[in-house]
C-alpha cells in the first residue's frame, strides 16, 4: 500500500502535463491570430500597466485643514467710520476648513424683547385686529401676534426682538469690498494610512520666507498656499462685486495625486476653484449666487438684554481636500497579469472561430484539432475517426 | 543569419497554434459540462455585468453643505415672556453641516468671577474646612477651593464664576417644544472628481417655486430639500419630546448613487435618518437620547466682566454625504471578461475531474486525452503507450 | 432543417471538449514545473485570499463625533485671579470634530473704534506725517492711517481698534498650563452603508460605569474613551509646555478596520496621534507647532461698543475616523480565483519555454506537442510530420 502511494507522488511530481498542440501553417490565420494576440499584448502591457498604473494599490487621504485671514476693510456709514479687521469679518474664529467672510450685512442695532409692528414687505398686512390672532405665529412673521393691528404700517404688532430687521434692500455697493484684496492662507496636512505618509501643502520649496512673499497664481506660483480673495472668486468664474452684495459659495479643492513609487517631493497639491449649491436652472452652479445669515451680538445695557442683529452676506469658503496615492503591489500586479492570460485566452478562442468556421479549409482543420470519440451509451468499440496521420 | 532571422519571424507571423482537443461523445458529461459551461456564463453576464455592474469604475463624491433653520419659539419662564429666533438657538450661526437647533436649557444669568459655595448635588460636601483645600480643585467641583467650609450648604467654598449652575433639574416640558414645527433647509453641492461631475440637491424639478412650499415626505415628496424637524426626528426612531428635553444627535444621510452611464437627471439623492451616538447598551445607537453643551454669553456691567451661562440641550444634527457614481470603463469591462474566462477554465478542469475520475470508462478517457512519454532520466527508447489509433 | 438543428443540438450537448495533453515523464521538468504550479497555489490561497483577504469586498465608513472637555484652571495675572471654565477656553461650544483648547492668550481689554498710533513692532516706523498716507492701509499695519506720525512712538497713527493689540512677547510659561490635565471625551459613530452597521465607540465593555473611571491607556485601556489631554500631546510626540505656549495641531485618528465576518464585537476602534501641518523643514510635521487666532467678545459700555480681543494660542485638535470594513462577497472570491487559474496558464507557458528550448531533448518534446500542418496557401497534401508513434 505504502509503494503505491509512493509511486502515485513519485508519478505526480516527476510528470508534467502540457496540452497538445496544432501548429497552423496558414498565412492569413496566423497573420489575424498573431494580431489580435499582439493586440491583446499591448492593452495589458501599455494601458494596464503603463497607462492605469494596475500594478499599484490605491488609498484615499485623510486630511485635514487650517485657514488664516488677513486684511482690513474701512467702512463709513451715515458718516460713522469703522476699522473692520478679521475678528470682526470672518466667522468662525478659530480657522475651520469652513468659515465665511464677511463682505456685506444689514445690521440691526440694540434690538430687545419687546412689541413693535411687523415689517411693511407685503407679506403680514392687516386691516383690523382680527387679522392678527393673539398669541399665534404667522410662517412668514418674525414673532408672536399681540393682536393689535398697527395703523401706521398696517401690519400686526408682534412681540418679538424689535425693532425688526429690515432687509428689504441689500446695501449697494457691498459695503466691504475690500475684501476683495484680502489674504487667505490654507495650511492642509494629508495622512495616507495604508501607505503611512504624512505630508503638507507647505512641500519642499515653500519655506518660510516664500510663504512672506508669494500669491498663488495658477500658472506662475501653483505651489504658494496664500491667496487673494478677489483671485478665488474670479478662478471660481464669479464676478466680485456681484458676490459680494449678496453671497455666496466657493469651494477650494486641494488635490492630491501622488504617484509613491517616484519621490515623495513629487507629491504635490493642485489648487481648483468652483462655485458651490448651484440651482437647478443655473450651469452646474458655476454662476449660482445668494449666501447669508444671520449672526447676533448680545450685550446687557441698563439692566436689559440687548443683541445687534447681523445679516451677514459673505463669501462661504469650503476647503476640500482629495487625495489618492498609488504605490506598487504584487497583488493587483498579479490580478492584472492573470487577467491578461485571461484575455489571451479569448484571442485564441476567435482565432479558433475563424480557423474552423470561416475558412474553406475549415474540414481540414477541425480533423487536426479535434479527436472523436463514439457515444460511448452505445457499444464503446474503440472506433475512432481518423485523427492523426503517421509518418515514420 | 539574416534569411534564418526572417525565416523565423515568418515562421512566427505565419503559424498559428490551437491547442488540440478530444471531442467526447458521451450524454452524461456532455451534460454536466454544459451545464457547468452554462453556469458560469450565466454568472459572468448576469450577476457580474448586469446586476454588479463589473463594467463600470467607482468613485466617490467630496460634498459640501450649507443648511438655514426657519421657525420661532415663544417661552413664558417665571413670568417673563421671551420670544427665540434662530440667531437665538442655533449653533453655530453660519450654516454648517454639523449644528445644534437648543430644545431646552437652564440659564444662569450674571456670574461674575467671585466666590460662592459649590452645588449640594452630593458630590462636593464637607464636614469641616479640612475637607477644603486651600487652592485645590476637585475632579467633580466647578473652581478652586478657598478652604472654606459652608455651614449652609456642607460645601466647599470655592473660586469661580458665581453663582454656581445648578443643573439637578432639566426643565420638563422642554421650553422650546415649538422645535417640533422648525424647518431646516438643505442645500447640498457634490463633485465626482474623477468623472468630472458636480451636481446639487437642488435636482431638475426642485426649483423656486416648489421649495416655497414643499416638505419633505418620504413617500410623497422624496426630493424636496425642506425638512420639518419633528419629521427628522420621527423618522429616526425618536420621540420628540423625549429628544427635546435631554437632546440627542440625529444624521442626516444624503445618499447619491448615480450610474453616469444613463442621464445626469437620474442622479438624485435619497435623504435617510439615524441616530447616532448609540451606548453599548442600546440598539445600535437608535434609542440612545443626552445631548448638551455649555454656552457663555459675556458681557460688561458696571466695569465688570458678567456672563450668562446657558447649559444647551439640543438636536445636534450631522448631514452625512455619500456619494458613489459609477461609469463604464475599458478596465474593469476586460478584468472582468479575462477572470470569467478564467473560470471557464475552472469549469474544463471540473469536467475532466469527472471524465477521467469518476467514469467507467475513465481508462478509455485517459488514454485518449493524454499521450505519455518515457522516464526520459532513463534511455529514452520512445517507448510510448497506446495512444491513438490510425484510420486511413 | 428542423431535424438538423436538433441534431447539431444534440451533439453540442452530448459532446464535450478537452484538451489533449502529452504527459511528459522527466524529472527535472516535473519537478521545476510541480513547484512553479505549487508556488502559484500557495500564493492564491496563501495570500490572496488568507492574508489579503481577497474574498472580501471593501466599504469605508462615514462618521460622525462628539467631543466634550472637562477640567478648570485657575490664573492669577497681576493680582487679578480668575477661573477658567469649558466655556471659557474651548472653541467652538458645540463639541465638533475640530475644535481648539485654548493654553495661552494675551488679551487686549476695552479696545474701542478710534486712532491710536501703531506698535512700534520695527514694520510701522515713520519720520514725519509725509511717512503715513492719509487713506491708505499698510500690509504690516492694523488699520487705516491718519496722516499723522506720532512722535512718541516714531509710528503712523491709525484709525482701528484701539489699543492696538500688543503680541510681542507671548506670555512664558503658558497662562494656562493646567491644560494639561483636562480630559476630553470622544463619541464616535460610523455607519458603514453598504453593509448597513452602524458602530459607536463606546463598545461592549465599554459602559456607564467604566468610563466614570476610566482613562485612556495605548496599553492598558485602549478602548477608553476619555483622554487626558497631556497624554494626547505626548502621544504624539511634542513637549507640553512648548505646544501650550505657541499652539500646534494634533490629530487624533480613530481608526476601525473591521471584518463583518467575525463577530460584529470584534470590530473596535483603535486611536492614533500625529502632529499636524508639518513645515517643510520639519520631519513630516512631527515636531511643527504653533497655531494662534484672534477672538473677540463685543459689548457695549456707555452707549460705546467696545470688545475684548484675545489672541489665542492652543491645542486645535481634529477628530479623525477612518472605518473600513470588510465583509465575504463572491465576485471577488470569484474574481480571485479566475485570475488565479490565469496566473496557472503562465505557469504552465513558464514550464513549456523550459521544456521546448532549455532541455537537451526538446525536439523529441516538440515533435510530442505539436503537430504540424503543411503551409496551405500550397497545395496541401497532407505532408506532416512525425508527431506520433503508434504502439499497439
Amino acid at each position: 500500500m505504502k509503494s503505491y502511494i509512493t509511486e502515485a507522488l513519485a508519478n505526480f511530481f516527476f510528470e508534467y502535463e502540457t496540452p497538445r498542440q496544432v501548429l497552423v501553417r496558414n498565412r492569413r490565420v496566423g497573420i489575424v491570430c498573431r494580431l489580435i494576440q499582439l493586440g491583446v499584448l499591448v492593452y495589458i502591457i501599455g494601458w494596464v500597466f503603463i497607462y492605469e498604473k494596475g500594478y499599484q494599490t490605491e488609498d484615499t487621504a485623510i486630511g485635514s485643514v487650517f485657514t488664516k485671514m488677513k486684511g482690513v476693510a474701512y467702512t463709513e456709514i451715515s458718516g460713522e467710520k469703522r476699522v473692520w479687521d478679521v475678528s470682526d469679518y470672518v466667522y468662525p474664529d478659530q480657522g475651520d476648513e469652513s468659515f465665511v467672510v464677511m463682505t456685506n450685512f444689514i445690521i440691526t442695532m440694540g434690538q430687545t424683547q419687546s412689541t413693535c409692528p411687523e415689517l411693511p414687505d407685503g407679506k403680514n398686512t392687516c386691516n383690523s385686529d382680527e387679522d392678527c390672532m393673539k398669541g399665534q405665529f404667522k410662517r412668514t412673521g418674525n414673532g408672536h401676534m399681540t393682536g393689535k393691528c398697527v395703523n401706521t404700517t398696517k401690519t400686526c404688532e408682534i412681540m418679538s426682538w424689535c425693532p425688526i430687521e429690515d432687509d428689504r434692500q441689500i446695501p449697494d455697493p457691498p459695503r466691504l469690498l475690500a475684501a476683495e484684496n484680502y489674504t487667505l492662507f490654507i495650511k492642509n496636512s494629508i495622512t495616507f494610512p495604508e501607505f503611512n505618509v504624512i505630508r503638507s501643502n507647505l512641500v519642499e520649496g515653500v519655506d518660510q520666507s516664500y510663504i512672506k512673499t508669494c500669491l498663488f497664481d495658477p500658472e506662475k506660483d501653483p505651489l504658494c498656499p496664500i491667496f487673494r480673495l478677489g483671485d478665488v472668486v474670479r478662478l471660481s468664474g464669479f464676478s466680485f462685486p456681484q458676490i459680494a452684495r449678496v453671497g455666496g459659495a466657493i469651494g477650494i479643492l486641494i488635490d492630491w495625486e501622488c504617484n509613491l513609487d517616484l519621490s515623495i517631493q513629487k507629491c504635490i497639491p493642485k489648487y481648483r476653484f468652483h462655485g458651490l449649491y448651484g440651482s437647478s436652472e443655473g450651469d452646474s452652479g458655476q454662476a449660482s449666487v445668494g449666501y447669508n445669515f444671520r449672526k447676533a451680538k448680545y450685550y446687557v445695557e441698563d439692566k436689559v438684554e440687548k443683541r445687534t442683529l447681523m445679516k451677514v452676506f459673505g463669501l462661504r469658503i469650503d476647503i476640500i481636500v482629495h487625495g489618492l496615492a498609488r504605490k506598487f503591489d504584487i497583488i493587483p500586479t498579479l490580478t492584472a497579469i492573470g487577467s491578461g492570460v485571461g484575455i489571451f485566452g479569448v484571442a485564441t478562442v476567435v482565432c479558433d472561430l475563424v480557423l474552423l468556421y470561416l475558412l474553406p479549409k475549415r474540414d481540414f482543420y477541425k480533423n487536426m484539432k479535434f479527436k472523436y470519440t463514439t457515444v460511448l451509451d452505445e457499444e464503446p468499440e474503440m472506433q475512432l475517426e481518423k485523427v492523426d496521420q503517421r509518418k515514420e
